[in-house]
């Protein structure tokens, strides 16, 4: 197991958060990327109103999880935090310039071409659930997402990964097919439905999830 | 001028785009990396169809612009463009690994912590203009994204630049910024009005939305 509190790797993550949200939030995806790559790690975990607090928005301007430092960088963003990690594991990304650019590439689209889809998806059946605006609102959604998925489909075709190997792009696109709740919508696409279990089946990723859901506190933690 | 037929960078935009999209289309973004690096590029122009192609979706699977490539890699993702050319000028990137993990950062929480908020808000006063559901929603999108500038004001301060120096990351944030037409809210933040002023006066952004302005057909393309 990789968490070691003397570990030169920190990665920040709430103490406590809603049923709901439990798996899911963002230091599952350095948590995971240590995990591939057998670095050890250190857990620092905060409250909301750490989160809130000046010098917090200091290392992390958003207030979110989760923020990152090893001994030579300080960031946050889990894109981010997964690149990083991936730059020090050829586990999860090749060592030539040609190899990390298609990594840097699928984080990227990851990020920006698929997630902000999913995103609209979330807020109309989780965080907006029931309000009016979200029936006419739905069905574009749905379409939009589906255009998405269709082409990460045909990209995907029979390969098991994005690049054929498993990398740090996976973390990221694996993580964000998790979020699509609908099922009707992901069995459009049995190969994405493959690829998305194939992630979540790798002993790492087991790992860190099991590493994220041990950390929480049954109650609200302020600090 | 960076436009050179026979350079080794190529950038991929379309041939053709309507009238509100012209100086919004993202190969903006590594045409303004290439100006600030003072890297020549070569502009590859395409059509709708082509865009559609088998051929190009195995470039750029999701039949979008800018596709990229150089004599080392070949690429997709405004986003992951602009770190690659960054990568090869001090001009857009600290040398060292700390510099360089901070840029990284800022590039993926302007792809993934702001834009799409933004979007939320370009999808109800752009796309869907006048439909019923953005009367309910528009105020709940206006709110989050506040919430995204007031922490990005806040960590902005009375610094130039994200990090300080001009890098990398303020092509993307500068150009997510650009994308917010909503003049009364982006008043709320005197600040990042500054900055994204700061942004496109820069000879180089002027240069190269000049370029994309001018790269456009008067006429649809279809090839």
């Amino acid at each position: 197991m990789p968490i070691d509190n003397q570990a030169e790797i920190e990665i920040t993550s709430f103490a406590w958060v809603p049923e709901f949200a439990r798996g899911f939030v963002r230091d599952l995806r350095p948590r995971w990327a240590c995990e591939e790559a057998g670095l050890s790690y250190r857990q620092r975990l905060i409250g909301f109103e750490t989160a809130k607090s000046e010098d917090y928005r200091r290392e992390q301007p958003f207030g979110q999880v989760p923020a990152y430092r090893d001994n030579e960088v300080q960031m946050f963003e889990s894109g981010a935090t997964v690149f990083r990690i991936g730059q020090r594991s050829e586990r999860l990304m090749p060592r030539d310039p040609a190899g990390q650019a298609r990594v840097l590439t699928w984080v990227t689209a990851a990020l920006n071409s698929v997630e902000p889809f999913v995103f609209d998806l979330v807020n109309i059946d989780l965080f907006n659930k029931g309000e009016a605006w979200t029936v006419e609102r739905r069905p574009q959604v749905i379409d939009t997402l589906r255009g998405r998925l269709t082409a990460l489909s045909d990209w995907l075709g029979d390969k098991d990964y994005l690049e054929g190997e498993f990398t740090a792009a996976d973390i990221i696109m694996g993580t964000v097919l998790r979020e699509i709740d609908d099922k009707d919508l992901m069995a459009e696409f049995p190969a994405l439905v493959a690829y998305r279990d194939r992630c979540v089946a790798r002993p790492a990723f087991q790992r860190a999830i099991q590493a994220q859901l041990e950390s929480f506190a049954a109650e609200p933690v302020a600090a």
